[in-house]
Formats: structure tokens, sequence, C-alpha cells
């Protein structure tokens, strides 16, 4: 649907004014309504072409200097998978017995749809993408691994809009990640996905329909000028 | 406008299918053409409310554990703004000094807006937030920067859809960040948005408008099951 704030994507300046009421809407319903999927997810195959636009997406994230230090690692190969698997039961034993209050319940959650997904991404960040000095990274390191991050909720959110359910794993030693995916040492990753259909989503976060945690408040997030000075917006 | 994939946002498990295309289409709109705004920001101040709906899409991005660890300090102050601009300017001397082949460019090109932009605001990561071990965080002590990285993208997608620009401005020493925000040490300020109006946007990021540097093939950037395993998608 084109509307009146459509611009020509070709060359020189373009408009920056606000999108339609209705296209502001769905872009705050991608946000709104994103999930971390663990446990809904169907076997059936994403569409190659869906694929390719959520990694077009996160390759359109910013990134400092514009260095784009991503990389996209799809992981299909289901021995690969199974390894990953090991890997995550291995590390999640070892998460367990660092809530002994609520052991129970941790261990009642599911956090990884490895094998069920029908396709699992590593998304890396290359430290050397770009040379020694990168503009903007020049006095603040983590940069990099930030701008990574970008390309992670991007892809996120146009999974949202696609109907495709997306969950992040990060229980896994990051030695065992490096070794099976053969990272080397400059290469860090950020974030492994898993990706598919969902036959459903929770309308709250997974961790507050369970009783893990609970949101807070906007308002007590908010300060002024300066840390722990009340502000309000 | 209320489209047939529309939920009721109450309880219970919520359908998961696609957004109609033109609400997809409106959320890779916004991803496609955010651009990091430095040198086309006008002085009017943003609606309030306006400004509210960009910090409430910042906190509902995805947090390790549900931890949320971020707090969002608008700037407002003038004589903060101008404390911070000077530290700017120092860090980015520095910088400068770092390219000496491109001295010259990178001198000339405009970095932060922030005196013009009508707010600024630093998204910080409470380390602390949440206690000591966080769900998800057990393996990976970064992932609570992650989340807050996610906030920021959230906010700046959002921020297109309402036609605001928002610039990140990384060239501060830390300490002098923290020094003129108060943050404690268990802190960490992630970004410091220059956030206001525009007059017009780059059709492309304005690195590449400028000869700084240019987009990777995407194609290049895809491995399949390891590192280096060429992939497609």
């Amino acid at each position: 649907m084109k509307g009146p704030h459509d611009i020509t994507e070709t060359n020189g300046p373009a408009p920056a004014g606000p999108f339609t009421p209705s296209e502001r809407e769905a872009v705050y319903r991608a946000i709104r309504l994103r999930r971390d999927v663990r446990g809904q997810f169907r076997p059936d195959p994403i569409d190659p072409a869906q694929l390719r636009r959520l990694l077009q997406a996160a390759h359109d994230a910013p990134s400092v200097g514009l260095s784009q230090p991503w990389n996209f690692i799809l992981i299909r190969d289901p021995a690969v998978r199974r390894s990953l698997h090991d890997a995550f039961q291995a590390a999640n034993a070892e998460a367990a017995e660092l809530f002994p209050g609520r052991k129970a319940l941790y261990s009642a959650l599911k956090l990884e749809g490895i094998l069920e997904s029908p396709v699992n991404l590593c998304i890396t960040c290359d430290r050397t993408r770009g040379g020694t000095h990168i503009l903007g990274r020049t006095h603040d390191a983590a940069t990099d691994l930030y701008s990574t991050v970008c390309a992670v909720q991007n892809l996120w959110l146009a999974a949202r809009a696609e109907g495709i359910g997306v969950g992040w794993v990060s229980i896994f030693r990051q030695d065992d990640l490096r070794r099976l995916l053969h990272l080397p040492d400059h290469v860090v990753p950020v974030a492994y996905l898993c990706i598919g259909h969902v036959t459903e989503l929770y309308e709250e976060p997974e961790l507050m329909a369970r009783g893990w945690a609970d949101r807070l408040p906007l308002d007590d997030l908010i300060f002024e000028d300066a840390w722990n000075r009340p502000g309000t917006a």
C-alpha cells in the first residue's frame, strides 16, 4: 500500500516526515507483540525469500563507522544442531544450580527451541572488521558489539511482522559455541537465535506469565540531567 | 486502521500470524529508512506524548531474564548539554588524530547534534539490576548490555515512524560521560542519543554519501553451519 509519505529511494536527501498513522501503528505493534519464543515452534520450513528479507533487515542495521561487523551463520545441519543442543543442556544444568531457591521453577522453564525450529542463526561480531581504528569506536570499544545487537533486534521485529518466531538462546559456555561453530578468536558470538513459524505467542513476556519476573514501571526508570534525578516524560 | 490480524492484548495466548502486507512493509520501511542523524535537527520541541511513546517502545525491548537493565536519562539542561558538547569536542579531537591519512575528511564530518536537537537521552545499563544471577545471563555477562541496545534500536525505529530523527553519539571519553551524568560505577552509559525533528534525511548512510565507507554485500556475510563455510539465503 503506497501512502502520501512514500519516498523515492534513489539519491539525494529524502523527506523525513512521519509515517501514516496506520504505518506508525504497525511499527509499534511489531515492537509490542515481539516475543522471545522457546516452546511454540512448528517444524515447517521458512520460505527462502522470507529468510532473505530477515537477513536484509539485520544488514540494514546501524553500525559504528558503517563497519557492519556482523556475520550470519545459518545452522541447518542436524548433527551440528544436536551438538549445540547438548552444549545448551550442559550449560543449563550449571545455570540451574545458581538459582537454589527457585530450581524447580527454573528447570520447568523451556529456554530454547534448537531442535524444533527449522533454522538456527548465530549472529557474530568480527572485532577486526574495518581495521584498527573505526570512526565512532575510538572511545568505546564495545560499540561494534552494540551494532551487532541492533542487527539482531531489526531481524526480530521484521520476523514478528512476517509471523515468524525468534528465540534468543544465551545459555552456552562461550567456548562451546566457539568450538562448535569454528569461530576464530576475534569473532564474538553475540546472539544464537532459533527461528521458525509459531503456533501462538504469549501476550506478555513468558517469564512474566510464569511468575519468574515482573515488568518494572517505566516512570521509575526515567531520570533528568543526571543519574537518580527524577525525570518525567 | 484495524486489520484482520489485530489481536486482543489481554491475556492467554495470542495469534502469531503475519501482519498484513502494508503493515509488514511499514516495519521494513522503518528499518530501511532509519538514519543516524547529525546535522539536520530542527530546534522545535518534541511533543511530550511522542517522547513518551518512544520511551515506551524502548521499554518494550527484550531483556535477559526480563531484567530490564535500562534507565533513560533525559538531558534538557542547557548547561549540562554544553558540558557534554565540550566533552565530545575533546574526544573528537583525539579521534581525528587516529585517522592521519583522512584527517581532513574526518574533521569535515559532523558527528553530533548535542546542542541543536531539542532533547538528548542517555540510555544506561545497570549491571546489578535483578540481582547476582540473572536467568540467561549465567554464561554471557554481556547480555545485559545487549538488552539495553535492543531498547535503543526499538526507540530508533519508533522515532523513524514518528518522523523524529535520532543520532547516536559515541565519541566521549567514558569517564567524562560518567562524571557529567553522575553515573555510579555499576552503570554503563550504552548510548548517548540526540533526538529531534529533522528537515530531511539521507537516503543512504551519511558515511557512504560522504565517501567514508561502503556497504558490504550481504551475500559475503552469510555462512552455513560454521564460520567461513559459504552459505546462501
